[in-house]
Parts: C-alpha cells; structure tokens; sequence
C-alpha cells in the first residue's frame, strides 16, 4: 500500500496536484473529503496551510509536515503542530519569483510616481513629473531571508540603494545589513520605500506602528507583503492622512478578507491585493514535497526545517 | 575663448545643467534666449530635441549635433539637419535605465493582473486571481536597440518567455530574436505582451495597426513607448473594444500633449503617461556630450552616429 499525503484544498486545484504528482509513489487524499477519523492512522505526510487547531495532532502517524506558504505563523497556535514531527517551510521558485515580481512592481510604481499619474489621467492632465534615478532612491527591505533576500538583490539590479534589516547580519552582494532593534532607527531614517517580507512572531509583530513610521523620512512609501499583524493599520492610516506617508501598497491585513468596512478599501493613496503577492502553485511546491520525502523515506535530512523557537 | 554649445530648452534646468558642465572647457547657452542671427557664428554644438526647421542650418560653424532623446525622428524633417554635420545620439545609461524601469513596471503590472485588482479594489471586492509563472508570459518587444536590449535582458532575468523583432537579427543571451517582415507574424503570434521601442522610420510608422494586432493572441497586452507615429489610434482602440486586447500601455502619442477630447484618457484599459518613460537627465546626458567633445578636438572617433539613410 502507497504511503498517503493529505493536502488542504486539494480539491480546488486537484487536476494540478494530480499531475504534479503523477508517477511519485503516494496516494493524495483532500484534506476535508478524507473522513479524518476512521482513516486518521493512515495518514503519513501532511501538506497544510491554516490546519483547524487540534487537526494535526489527530494524526497518529504523521511523519511530516509541508507548510503550503512561506510563513509557519499559521502553525504556531496551540496545539497546531503535533510535538516531534518536523515540519517543513515552503520554499520553492515560483513562489519566490512571484514575490519578486510583486515587490518590484510596487517598488517600480512608487518610484516612477505612476499612482499620480494616474490620478492625472483621470484629470485629463498631460504633466511630466521629476524622475529620479534609482541610485538616489532608498529602499529598505524588513526580512532578508529567502523572499527578501531574492527581492533585495532584483532591486539591486535596477541600481537602487537597498538596505535589509534582519535578526541577525546578513551577506547579499551590493545591500547594506542591519541587524537588531539597535540598527532599527538607522535603516528606517535610510528607507523611502519600506517592504516588509518579516516572518510574524512575537518579535516582528505590530512593527509597522507609529512609533517606527515617524522615523521614516517625510514622503515615504510602505509596502507590506509580510503579514497582517506586522502593521497597525490606524497608525499606518495616520501616518497617510497626516501626508508624512506618500502611499501604501497592502497584500496582507490582521483579518482577511478585508473586511467591508475597512477604510482602506477606498483610501486614495492605498492599494490593495487580496493576499495575493504570491503563491505556491501545484507543480513546483509539489517538486518540493517530492523531494523531501524522497530524502525521508532514504533516511537523509529534509528542509528547511521550522524552528518554532524562532518562530520562522 | 571658449567653445560654445547651445543647449534646447537650457533654462528649464539651469542649475543641474551648469554644474553637469562645470570644469569642461566650454561655455554653455541657452537656445531660446540666445540672439540665434548676430552671434550664429560662435556656435560650435548644438543639444537639441524638436529644433524648428531651419535653425540649425543658420548656425555656419557648427561642428556636432548630439541629440537629447534616443531618436532621431525630430530631427529628420525637411532642413532640420545642415549637411555634413555629423549627428551623435543619446545614449546614456540613465536613459536606458528609466526605460527599462517603466517596461518591467508595465509588463509586471499586466503579467500580475494589476488593473483588475485595482477594479476589485473600487469594488471592495477580495477575489484571488490566477497567478501565471513569468516562463509561461511571452513577451515580445518591437526594437532590439540599445533600450529593447536592456529592457530584453532585465525581463529575461526575471523569467519571461522574451522574443525580439528587429531590422536584423540579433544576439542576445535568452531572447529570441526575430527579423524583417518575414517573421514578424511568428514573432506577432507568439507575444502575449506586446512592448515596441522602435526607432520611427517610414518602414516601422504605423506598425501597430489592425493587421499586426489581430495576429496577437486574444487577450494580448500593448505598451507603447516608442513613438505616436507607431500606432494607429483607431485600430487600438478597436482592438480593445472588442475584447482583442486585454489592455494598453501608452506613453506616446501622434499628437503632444494628447488633446483633451481623445477618448483614450477614459478608456477604461489604458493607461497613460505624458511621454514620460525615461528622459535624460543634465548629469548623465552631459557626460555622453563631455565625452564626445574631448574625442572630437583630439581627432577621434565619436558616436553613436545617426545613420538618416537607416533613419535611426
């Protein structure tokens, strides 16, 4: 009998998985139509993204766990992750890429002053606007892991001055590294364009607030692609409305969908995308999983391994 | 006594234009202002963009013509040009870098669906859309020049499926480049996103007309920042309102500024800038023309020359 990989909304795309995994040796099963009970202990791999709580744990023979996005914040409650299965980050290419893309797009419409032009078309209004060279143009990226670090060296390639903050020092070709809330106000007096692509942990939470906002130079851009809970949306909404924000490009929000209410939805300086900076598609973090349980069944290490201490 | 170079449009940027200029052994004067009969004479180089017919040919002393835009287009007229001057044209990073800026803004914003989301965002509306990797968007651009080469080459980097058409062919690591008349239909039916950066000669005038574009796949995207005379109005919108086209990108236009009562300002997908893509700037147009002086007063070589016979 084939080992059993159970994915979450599998069924939504389950012509992609079917022949992502076609000619792998496991038999994929939907992680809602699979009757969780009376099958539980036939389950041997897990391929999940915001699991209900208490769900994994009723897995007895779980081997290992997939995280189906670049985050593990959606794993961290109590009582997601079963004690002693490891559980494996989503990194793979596309899902990089197309954070890439996202970044540089945002970047790109801040720095060429498109939200003004477009706000002058509807004006009828044919006005040049100053272009600045990407070399005087500062952008500072919060998260230098695997998507800010692929983000950073895109920008430095267009020649703009980018900087990364991180937890700890890091080496990319042509960005300035700060590291710890000690460089914290040096890298946010530096940035004009901020893009926060953090992990969410108790250290990185709320980090987008006014006190930090303040320390940004006046006409300042925020993008944030990391997670809801890395801004506080009324003093980001303050910062914009005082005009010492320039503008704001929001994937991510503490409750999602947005809801209707929400004053950012008709905010003239703000844009929003409906947590849809990037995504894992079907073939490539299928790739990933193939791989990692290759290495399992061969006894040889798997990754990249979460480490919940950390909390990324 | 020095040396005299004229400068179009000088007063406009007076202060970065001096200091560009400043420790060259030249005196700089402004075209407008500048008594153009009684001291014609004294002029040795002329910076130019749109000169009215005739004027250059009024100054018998002139030694070089540089060119502040990539094209030659506005220069080409009946007696623009004195015979035997030689014409040097703008290339300069800056230039080239601003250009590829706005291509890659203009590609990713339709390759990640942009416009649609800024509907659903009037809308309050919180709807995913399909994400398709960059190998599978097949970009093609009209051009392979200095600025289609660097806009080619940054889109190859980020994964793009990236063609070129161009007079001949050309090498450039990734692209597939297409040449003459005979392959621009293969190059047509295979471009998802259509970029033109042609220079504009009688053989490219009108090139994005009803023809060309209905050998576009449905849903194909336009980004115009060559010239005006590329692209028949009518016939884009056309192809748009049908459903054709997915969306267009216009940067320029037959006629500057675009007159209020065109109905390209509303249309709902396109979108617009007043020729805007990518300007030189003083600093950096300044050391093309620097660099191009010394090499003449020491007997050399200097360039890139215009070819008026080749148009560009």
């Amino acid at each position: 009998m084939p080992e059993v990989l159970l994915i979450k909304d599998y069924l939504e795309q389950q012509a992609e998985w079917a022949a992502a995994f076609q000619g792998f040796d496991i038999e994929v099963r939907d992680w809602k139509a699979h009757g969780m009970r009376e099958a539980a202990a036939e389950i041997d791999y897990a391929l999940v993204w915001h699991p209900e709580p208490g769900a994994l744990a009723r897995l007895p023979n779980l081997k290992l766990i997939f995280s189906l996005g670049a985050g593990i914040d959606h794993l961290t409650g109590d009582g997601r992750v079963p004690p002693g299965v490891p559980v494996i980050r989503m990194v793979e290419e596309t899902l990089t890429a197309g954070m890439t893309e996202y970044v540089l797009y945002q970047v790109l419409r801040f720095h060429r002053a498109m939200p003004e032009y477009e706000h002058n078309q509807r004006r009828r209004l044919w006005r040049e606007l100053p272009q600045i060279p990407a070399r005087r143009r500062r952008v500072g990226i919060l998260g230098l892991g695997v998507l800010g670090g692929a983000a950073a060296t895109a920008l430095v390639s267009l020649g703009f001055d980018v900087a990364g903050w991180s937890r700890t020092e890091k080496r990319l070709a042509g960005v300035t590294s700060c590291a710890g809330n000690r460089q914290l106000p040096a890298f946010l007096a530096r940035t004009d364009i901020l893009v926060c692509l953090l992990p969410l942990t108790p250290e990185t939470a709320c980090i987008i607030n006014a006190a930090n906002l303040a320390q940004l130079p006046q006409g300042a851009f925020v993008i944030n692609a990391g997670r809801g809970g890395h801004c506080v949306e009324a003093d980001l909404l303050a910062a914009l409305d005082s005009g010492h924000l320039a503008g704001a490009a929001l994937d991510v929000f503490p409750s999602e969908p947005l809801p209707q209410h929400s004053p950012l939805w008709r905010h003239p300086r703000v844009s929003i995308t409906p947590h849809a900076a990037s995504k894992t598609l079907p073939a490539s973090s299928a790739r990933h999983v193939i791989d990692n349980i290759t290495r399992f069944r061969a006894g040889r290490a798997v990754g990249p391994l979460a480490d919940f201490a950390r909390g990324y």
